[in-house]
């Protein structure tokens, strides 16, 4: 009787469970893509605090379509590099750097946006601290999440 | 010999043409997008422009996660909605929009990003001339492409 109780039980359980393995499964994979993209943020964020701009650009990807949208609109993964070496010349105008409200949403399987806000500390003489929010849109590239579009204001 | 001169042409024209439609393929739909997107655009400016605010916001996902980029992260149409009829009550305080610098790029057949500038021309009492980049991520909905984030500096 306990025995045939606890099959009447598994018949109803087992297919809830499936249901809600399926239901779960675009959860996992869009969670898996938040950690993911989390993981390029905080290795930006690294680069950047050991006054590494060429890491801190590896969370772009490598393209002439790449855009930042700061003051002007700049196109091509070189020339946001060279804004950041021209404003940012060197450990003390970069100073630390810290992201924080970060909301990751994936829009499907390839790409993604990001809301944030980031913060800049540094002492006077290199500008003081700054901070503002930005928008990103990664796309999953065969080397990885890559932002393709960075506003930040 | 000159049918069979033709049949020789026709033999290697016809896979080239099939080649070059398939080819095409991708960017008649791509231009497609950008001008169903382009369409949206026109829209908002000419809702704008009578003092239309809810027709205006017709170009946005009516969406709880619809985003909004200013001096904050706002999520909601209605947030969005409440902070246009609160920051721009009534048409002098709206003045005239235009968009220029158009970029709309499609990410897939779902997404694509535009960035652009606007304009507001405003008599000095409403606050004046007002101007500033954007960039947008458009989702291609059941009701056509709307905005699901707006950056506005």
């Amino acid at each position: 009787m306990r025995l045939h109780s606890h099959r009447r039980v598994a018949a109803l359980v087992f297919p809830l469970l499936l249901v809600a393995a399926a239901q779960a499964a675009p959860v996992t994979n869009s969670s898996a893509s938040q950690t993911a993209i989390h993981n390029v943020l905080d290795a930006q964020v690294a680069a950047w605090n050991r006054g590494d701009v060429a890491s801190f650009m590896q969370g772009y990807k490598d393209s002439s379509a790449t855009t930042f949208v700061g003051k002007t609109v700049q196109h091509g993964y070189a020339t946001i590099l060279g804004r950041y070496r021209t404003i940012y010349s060197g450990k003390e105008k970069m100073g630390e750097l810290a992201f924080t409200d970060l909301e990751i949403t994936p829009l499907d399987s390839r790409f993604a946006t990001v809301t944030g806000h980031f913060h800049l500390t540094r002492n006077a003489a290199a500008g003081g601290d700054a901070q503002g929010l930005f928008s990103l849109v990664f796309e999953k590239t065969s080397s990885g999440w890559k932002i393709i579009l960075d506003h930040t204001s």
